[in-house]
């Protein structure tokens, strides 16, 4: 959806190639950018100076700010993407505390470690952001759900929605964490670990 | 905060009388707006021309559409808080899924009823309005935190700061519900009650 090569006409090797590494020094002026000073500070005009292209030439590249934080945002989702693949997968842990203190914890630590994705995710409210952000939210609860029913940790006919608010509502905590406190405060963490596990042991098997 | 009558110079009553009900033209045309085509359609220059006021007087009275959401979110606070404030007061429900269900369906049947605050509240993404409800939202967890430590529905040294996290989830939830649907989706609301009915469990006193 944002890579645009596919749709751009041919042009000598050089010039292609300087295109491709402009695109890169943008896209990590603004990864710098966001960590170091913020979303309001990203603005495209801060970046190209950070980058050292001209503000002229950036809407070459870039139409405006939303398309680079979209591209950076969908980067960081990839990656947490297959982090969270990666504990949904593994064969452990099989109690639903153990379950939640995984995916929190992962996310937790990636968000920790990459300040700009926090600030996309939070500060940036934009409506390409936000949509990013669902779709990766639909995707994953929908395997959370899936493991969930196969471990018998919550009902075979507990409905597929029951994740998906989860996953809303994790996101809403971890936006309250990183409200209160830069690093993501392990107050709120806490009560979402606690809210989220009480939620799903109200969808236990009966024999359980 | 919004009321400047008291900084406003001396005026000949028959000004100041045509003041005062230019302001109501003006809020009641917002208010209306608001409901019938959303946040996005209520503009300064819309609602001046609901209100058959010219936008440049407009600036008179309100210097942007912020001013006149926030004083419309203020009087939509106001009465929810009294209805809040007569479920909070009443001898009944003495469970936790009665107190959750008594708030839940106040605030709900209000936002259904209210269009024009639901679409502050939800659509109108403004720090203004954010700190408004933030505002509501910790003085009314406070008192619920008071009522469930004094009918022993949680235990006496449940910490403060969980209804402030229960009352900002619900927020959430509503946010979601409404999204969902101009009605506010009955499925979300009733996994909320669901939700925050099992997280308040989790703090019941130990003989319970």
């Amino acid at each position: 959806m944002f890579d645009k090569d596919s749709t751009t006409p041919a042009r000598p090797p050089v010039v292609q190639r300087r295109g491709v590494e402009r695109r890169r020094a943008i896209l990590d002026a603004a990864e710098a950018l966001l960590a170091e000073q913020g979303y309001e500070a990203a603005t495209l005009k801060a970046v190209g100076e950070r980058a050292g292209i001209p503000t002229a030439s950036m809407y070459h590249y870039f139409p405006d700010r939303h398309q680079v934080d979209a591209e950076l945002l969908l980067h960081h989702l990839r990656q947490l993407d297959a982090l969270v693949d990666g504990v949904l997968e593994a064969p452990e842990p099989c109690t639903l505390e153990g379950v939640a203190d995984a995916l929190i914890d992962t996310v937790l630590a990636y968000f920790r470690g990459h300040r700009s994705c926090t600030e996309l995710w939070f500060a940036g409210r934009d409506e390409t952001l936000e949509a990013l952000v669902r779709g990766f939210d639909e995707a994953q609860a929908e395997r959370l759900w899936l493991l969930l029913t196969e471990r018998n940790l919550v009902a075979a006919d507990t409905p597929r929605h029951v994740a998906q608010i989860a996953f809303e509502i994790a996101g809403r905590f971890f936006d309250i964490a990183f409200r209160r406190s830069p690093d993501g405060d392990d107050v709120t963490m806490d009560e979402g670990r606690r809210m989220l596990t009480a939620y799903f042991r109200t969808y236990a098997p009966a024999e359980a």
